[in-house]
């Protein structure tokens, strides 16, 4: 029996440097004593106080199907914090709620290309990216950023892959990079986008975890909220990673279209769950600060340990929940480095090139341990690179 | 700026006959005292008992991501439960947990289907199943079937349309006529699957809902389990439609890649949601006979209050939440006697032709509401249609 090409083929092929997480995994299931700063799960779990709320509603009966785009007063509050946010115009009507944020990038491309499309993304990436867009059968094709330029795009190399394309995705606070992409970098994307009639995906979900400079949403940029599809989730801002849920925000004929393909991909997400995001995001700015403040604090605690050496080095580490750490004074790439840390130090971090090519020579350090330990397999990682670089 | 035609053109275009089912919903939130009898949402919630397990679970701290593929826990009672009522080995390896049911049919026709294949499925059908293979962007062929046969798919019909067909997708008990399939229809079905090297989609989520003969799962036929997929989902079995889980069994290199596109799509089910349907699954086949015993009496209750005249007939009603009942006795289609029931008598079923042309003449009335509700709207149901036959 012979399975659909375009599922056989989303992963494109080749390694993609993951192995070393799987190694990682396996030596802590065999019971050793591994410190993991691979994934961005946050170290505290979801809040007793969301998750109360979220059995009140399942026990007051919204166990049944809710509505497929969203429940009203979740998509009225998700639009009414993009509006305080952004200052853009923003009503329910411009909110899908969708399984989480990967469920969003899905039906964002999903919605905006046809198979043998032309999508750009930004390397270095998000790992699923490339694997999403060839998911919704577009071909995915990377706009490459490189470290001198702080891993910003810049309007030469934007215009150089736009011309065909059909849609642009970005991604600012990065993963894996940690850059905030500053209003310069945000007006190239827009005028690329205008210049090539492009349509914008923004992976927006690192949006409260800024430790320099001011997140931008590019849909507040003139002209551009016609063509961008911003995405959201609760995953990063309210440590909700495993409760899968999220938004597109969207002009509103997209969000039409893409209520038909929800109906026929999830058919809408748990009511109660929806009401569990209703009351975390009803508990306003402070929560999400306090969610945020462990990285802020450790993006920090990072600066200070890597001062006074050059072996390992950090850049930009303007946002997000990792630091990308440059290795290459070690002379090894950072699948390598990330292979000998695990073996000599019993600390596993992911080689930059499991975030594509523009991230050779690097590794993501997620800050998801305690400050303590953090700090220790941080000073462990520097004296071992410099061991290296002897 | 223009979406991707794959995105506008899920729906095919057409009345779908879903008008009658927003009239009353929007009659309903003017105040109206409407008896709705439309969709298959149980008139119990999911019970404490499996509220209070996800509630633990989450407590406990699965909040954060879950095994893309589900957690072994659950596959592997999923794989078992389905071995012991199929005969047919079954491993956690052949189980993909899926966000319900839904999302287990648009993965499975992404996995055999490529864009343009042709994908049959039998008419009549639940309302989703055109768009839903539309969506994947293969292309939807209805095998029609009869009153005259009880809705039974037969071998004719099913090898005039099989000819350069990559899928077919059955549903057994059906929703909406309630045909539970025969061994021989089951056996057709094989034959057919065999004879044009068709994948089989089985779509068994009312496989608890059964009133007469036996379930047969295709996939225990000669030869079958590896070409089948089957769905599965707790919504009806365990009354928990909006928890959006559901599963797929199929052949280990099938689940191998439909892990690659869940982890593009979904990224996996909330951890504690799979607890609870593993609590739920745990409890055995007693609770699945309480779920289902309302609709058993319902159907029951249905025949007597049919009893005794010809004007409103139900056929075959041998399984599922559903009657179809046929009323072309009153000279009219579906959808003029579901909106003149709805104006005269305030009560809601759907017209069969929202389920296809095969079920035109037939409205599918949903044994919902409580037992004396229930036969009271049905007794009044069948007045009004003697009204009009006169």
């Amino acid at each position: 029996m012979k399975l659909a090409n375009r599922i056989t083929e989303i992963n494109g092929g080749g390694s993609d440097g993951w192995d070393v997480f799987y190694r990682a995994r396996q030596m802590i299931a065999d019971g050793a004593p591994i410190t993991e700063l691979t994934i961005g799960e946050h170290d505290i779990g979801t809040s007793l106080e969301i998750l109360g709320a979220m059995h009140d509603s399942a026990r007051g009966g919204h166990t049944g199907y809710a509505s497929v785009p969203g429940t009203d007063s979740l998509r009225q509050i998700v639009a009414d914090r993009i509006a305080t946010r952004t200052g853009v115009e923003t009503t329910a009507r411009n909110i899908l709620i969708t399984a989480g944020g990967q469920a969003g990038l899905f039906a964002a491309h999903t919605a905006v290309c046809n198979p043998g499309d032309r999508a750009l993304f930004i390397d270095p990436y998000y790992a699923t990216y490339p694997s999403t867009i060839r998911s919704t059968q577009a071909v995915p094709v990377p706009v490459r950023t490189t470290p001198d330029a702080a891993f910003q795009p810049t309007a030469d190399a934007l215009a150089a892959k736009a011309q065909d394309a059909v849609s642009l995705l970005i991604n600012s606070p990065n993963n894996p990079t940690g850059a905030v992409y500053s209003q310069k970098t945000m007006q190239a994307i827009a005028q690329v986008c205008h210049d090539n009639d492009l349509w914008l995906i923004s992976d927006e979900v690192y949006d409260t975890q800024i430790w320099e400079g001011a997140h931008l949403s590019p849909r507040a940029l003139p002209g551009m909220a016609a063509r961008t599809l911003v995405i959201g989730s609760m995953s990063k801002s309210h440590a909700m990673t495993g409760s899968r849920i999220g938004w597109i925000c969207a002009p509103e004929p997209v969000i039409e279209v893409l209520i038909d393909l929800a109906t026929n991909t999830t058919y809408g997400v748990a009511g109660y769950i929806q009401d569990a995001a209703l009351f975390a995001l009803g508990q306003g700015p402070a929560v999400e600060e306090a969610v945020a403040a462990p990285f802020r604090r450790r993006r920090d605690l990072t600066m200070e340990v890597l001062a006074g050496q050059n072996i390992v080095r950090a850049l930009p580490a303007q946002g997000a929940m990792y630091v990308l750490l440059d290795i290459r004074a070690t002379g090894m790439d950072g699948e390598a480095f990330a292979n000998a840390l695990l073996d000599a130090e019993q600390i596993a971090v992911m080689p930059g090139e499991s975030f594509g090519q523009a991230a050779a020579g690097h590794i993501r350090v997620a800050m998801t341990i305690d400050d303590a330990a953090y700090v220790a397999a941080l000073q462990r990682l520097v004296e071992f690179a410099k061991t290296c670089a002897d």
